[in-house]
Formats: C-alpha cells, sequence, structure tokens
C-alpha cells in the first residue's frame, strides 16, 4: 500500500496527516511551532522528530512506500533551505521518495482551492495573497515577514495596540482603553515590564497578533482608533488582494480566506467582503475547498503520481476545512 | 588627584572619557555596541573591558580614584539592570565608587543643557524626548523600542523605505527607486536576500537606520512618497516634542536636538524647526551645551560631590558637541 505524509508548519502548530492511497487516515499529530526563520535548525529537527514519532506510533505493516510534502512557515525564504531538506528525509521511518519542501502558504492555497485557478488571502499572526492563474502558475503579494511587510496582518493590528498602549502610558494620547487592556491580555503590570518582555521575546509575534480580537471589541464598542485600524487592515489587505488578482490575469476569481484572523473575525470578513464589492466587483468570495494539510498531502500525491486518486481526494474534502481539529 | 569616566555606550559605538577634576584628559577611546538589550551578558562585558583597558593605558600613577557614569541604551528598560550594574565596578582597574549606571539619553540630556531645564530630543537609530523641568525631575517621552516605538527615528524612516521596496518588488507599487536604492545600499543582489537579511540579523535595526539619508535625497528630488514619510516622521517628532512640552511646564523652553539623524540632515532639521515653530512657538531650539560624554562626566561628578569643579565644566564644553570626533 502507498501512503501520502502532508505536514503544515506554522509559528504556533505543526500538524500531519498520515493517509493511505484509498483515503484511511493513519496517523495524525500536533506539536509545537516549526516557523524555520524563528527557530534553530536542531529545534525544527527535534520538532519534527517528535510529530512523526507520533504520527508513525500504529504505523501498519502494509505501507510499502511514502511521498510527503512538508510546508513549513519562512521555508520559501530561508538561507538554509537546503539544509532543512537534507534533514526531512531521514526522519521518516519507512522507506520514502524525496521529500518535498515548501511554504505553509502554498499549501494553504492548494487546500483552499484543489486545483482550480483562484486566489488565496492567508491573515493569521502574517498576512500573504497567492494567486493561481489559468496556466497554473502561482503568483505571491506580500508577507514579506512581520516588521516590514504583512500589512493588516494579526500581527500588524496587535502592533497598533502596544502602540496605542505605549502613547497612553507616556500621555501622548489621553487615558484610554488600550494601556489596561494590552498589560492585562500580555500579563504585564506595567509598561517597562511589557517594553522588556517585547525585547526579550517573552513576548513574541503570537502573543501580538492574538491582541487583534480586543481591538475588534473596542472597535464594536465604537472607540475610534480601533475602528481606524481595522480600516487601514482591511485596505492593505484589498490591496494585496487587487495587486495579485491583477497578476493572475483572470476576468473572475474566486478569493478563499484562510488564517486565524479572518477565521475568527467576522467583523473583519465582513469589512473586508464590503470592501471587495467596491473596489473589486469581480471578486467573489467562497469557502475553502481543504485544510491546509489536506493541500500538502495532495501536493506530495501530484509530485508523485501527477495525480490524486478519486477515494483519496474525496477523503481530503470529507476532513473539513479547519485544520486544528485532531479527530481520528 | 580624582578623576571622573564617563561611558557613553550606543547602538553602534561605545565611547569613554576619563579625565581629571582640573580638566585634564587623561584618557579616550571608542569601541562597538553595548545596546544592553541587544547584546548579551558576556558581549557587554568584554565591550566595556576592552574599551576600558584601551582608556587607561597610559595611566598616570597618582590617581587616587574615580567616579563613573554608565550612559548605555537600553539600561532603563533592562530586566538584569542589577546584574550589569554588579559588572561594571568590577572592570575599573583603579579605586573607584559604585558606578552610576543610566541611559544613554539620560547622559545625552545632561550634555545638552548641563543644569538648565529645557528639552531634548534624540533622533539617530531610536527616537525619544526628555524634559528637565524647573524642580530638575525629568520626563520621558517615546523611545519605547524599534519595532513598537520610536516614531520619526531612523529605523522608522528606514523601515518605510524597506517596505517600499518591498511593495515594488511584487507589484504593490509601480517601479520606482526603492527597491534598486535599497537593495544597493544593503549590500543584497535580490529582494530575497534582503528579507532573509533582515530575518537572521545581518541587516540590524542600524543598518536600516542608515537609510534615512536615502529617504532625504529622494526628496529633495521631487519623490513624492519620500517626502511624505518625512512629513510622517516630523509631525511625530513634534508630537513628542509637544507632549514632553506640556509635562515640564515650562512657559518657554529650550530644546536641544541631538543624535545622527537630525545632527546629518538639514533637510529634517528645518522642516522640524518650521513645524516648531507653528505648533510650538513658545520652544526654541538652541545648540547643544557639550556632547553626550561629557554629559556622563557631569553625572559622575555630581553623584560624587554634587557639584562640578569650575575647571573641569570648562574643559568639557571646550570638547565640543560632537562625540564622533576621538581626539586627544
Amino acid at each position: 500500500m502507498r501512503a501520502y505524509l502532508g505536514i503544515d508548519g506554522g509559528g504556533t502548530h505543526t500538524r500531519s496527516l498520515l493517509i493511505s492511497e484509498t483515503g484511511n487516515i493513519l496517523g495524525r499529530a500536533v506539536v509545537g511551532p516549526s516557523n524555520v526563520q524563528q527557530i534553530s535548525s536542531q529545534a525544527l529537527r527535534s520538532t519534527l522528530q517528535q510529530l512523526l514519532n507520533l504520527t508513525f506510533i500504529n504505523l501498519p505493516d502494509e505501507i510499502e512506500s511514502i511521498a510527503s510534502c512538508f510546508g513549513l512557515a519562512g521555508a520559501a525564504s530561508a538561507h538554509n533551505k537546503e539544509d532543512i531538506h537534507a534533514t526531512l528525509g531521514s526522519l521518516i521511518p519507512v522507506p520514502s521518495e524525496p521529500p518535498k519542501l515548501t511554504s505553509d502558504a502554498h499549501i494553504a492555497l492548494v487546500g483552499a482551492l484543489g486545483d482550480c485557478p483562484g486566489l488565496m488571502l492567508a491573515a493569521g499572526t502574517g498576512s500573504i495573497c497567492l494567486g493561481r492563474d489559468a496556466n497554473g502558475i502561482i503568483h505571491q503579494t506580500g508577507g514579506l515577514g512581520a516588521v516590514f511587510d504583512d500589512l493588516g496582518s494579526g500581527f500588524w493590528i496587535g502592533r497598533k495596540a502596544v502602540q496605542m498602549s505605549f502613547q497612553e502610558s507616556d500621555g501622548r494620547r489621553p487615558s484610554g482603553p488600550w494601556q489596561s487592556n494590552v498589560l492585562r491580555l500580555l500579563s504585564c503590570n506595567t509598561i517597562e515590564q511589557l517594553q522588556c518582555k517585547l525585547k526579550t521575546g517573552d513576548i513574541n509575534n503570537s502573543h501580538v497578533a492574538a491582541l487583534a480580537p480586543m481591538v475588534m471589541q473596542l472597535s464594536l464598542e465604537g472607540v475610534s482608533v480601533a475602528a481606524d485600524i481595522l480600516n487601514n487592515a482591511v485596505r492593505e489587505l484589498v490591496a494585496v488582494i487587487s495587486t495579485t488578482y491583477g497578476k493572475v490575469k483572470l476576468r473572475t476569481a474566486h478569493l478563499v480566506l484562510v488564517g486565524g484572523l479572518l477565521e475568527q473575525s467576522e467583523l473583519l470578513r465582513d469589512q473586508l467582503s464590503a470592501a471587495l464589492k467596491i473596489e473589486e466587483p469581480e471578486i467573489q468570495i467562497q469557502k475553502s475547498l481543504m485544510c491546509p494539510i489536506a493541500g500538502a498531502v495532495v501536493i506530495a500525491c501530484q509530485e508523485s503520481n501527477n495525480s490524486v486518486p478519486n477515494e483519496l481526494e474525496q477523503a481530503l474534502i470529507a476532513l473539513g476545512t479547519d485544520s486544528s481539529v485532531i479527530t481520528r
């Protein structure tokens, strides 16, 4: 029996799915982060080894070979891509084809759209838009990093919240809801402690991005600065979509929204949808076909066979679109 | 003979000045960075040891005791302030009083204003405004870190330039001067390389801040985006000055401009001066009295004696205001 292994590695969790060519789930697991630009090679290796040990724990004897695809955050622009790639194959405990290494955004695109042309906006801690044109070529806009790019992302929104709290703390901004909420949500007693934890990395980009729901809540409560932040985020997200739409050269295009920021916030989805109707009326928002990890399995399968067996495809679609659910 | 030791530690250089109570320079040196939040404790210790070895190389026998002040970037909010403080004393090779540890902004304020009330805006890689009120109390605005604050700083301006180059590279912005200039100035061949070096820290905050003169140049050449970036920087800098002015409760206040960004760019100084005339006409820009390292010596002296001997003060003023000059 042939089997396929998909890995979805992000800044918070890394998930695996081992599935047979007939669509039987053979193993699933979830461990900690594997953003290749935020952890050492050694930590990456140990995280993936732990993940694969859990995935292959009940390995059926009849597996003959495995094709795999690792979609890891930060992999697209990693300087040590070849080293990472060399590591991956040695971690799989059964005979396997050379693993495919790609970005988490790429597997999300394939999960979102299957083989169809279209657009995917992923917005969680970071933000990126990928589009697949009629020739199957993938175009990227944004997603070049938290500090210098990823406009409109969770980190981008959370950073504004931290900025507002800093400005409240030293009188640049009148007293308001920012300082108290940010300190509470990031478990700090004082602004000095917050500043210090941000510098040491005790508070990381994911923690900052987790402030985004607070900004949405303040916006709903009528805090105008919060509403401005969200309006700007929506404008930036529309800009990356518009640019990608221009690149794929499709008259009408389907757009799938993925990532924690968009999945958790109806407010942001509604605002984005309204702005798109005005700016790009030819773009139609649709639901994701599969979850990102199913996208990784599809890529593994295509790299190995050039096609995905129908039974397997149906099983991947049946998994649903929420990769955070871990059931067997 | 008594002597005083001043240390000015920043993100790029660390400078020392050893001077006798009669104003004779006994030692001066300059080594690499000592921002306590960007380098390890071990690296800080070795940098300061190297600096002091160079400073005390021709130590006259007649020195009986030394009072010292270390003004180090990041020291105000360092989590390991007590550890750093404990290290400092052990590095001085002659009997010394317990060293004073403070921030580089504090010594710059004392250098800029001497004992007078007033305001100091420091803008280099970072930005901060300090004000001393009529009771001698020091008030701070801004300066809470590169990624989340330090609005209008060199890093803030340089980050916008990197953002523009990213946006040019993937079509969010039409082709223009940003990508080619940023890649050249940061010694990168491709946007991928730039992105990678920013993530690994091969390109650090100082390198990004060093893009600010390019933005000034583009503004002078009529690039409207560059002019917008500088206008926004000036607006942010005026905001920190205004807030600090409100805190010091002085009717008219002197303001001293220090730091590489303001010292190097006449354009930015002129724009800031024009904006201040409109926003805060009671603030008068004046020249710095002494350089930051002289401010460190003044603090060392005041902590030890409560006053600065006249001869010493005149010698410190005679040093000039440019601490980058290393002469004996």
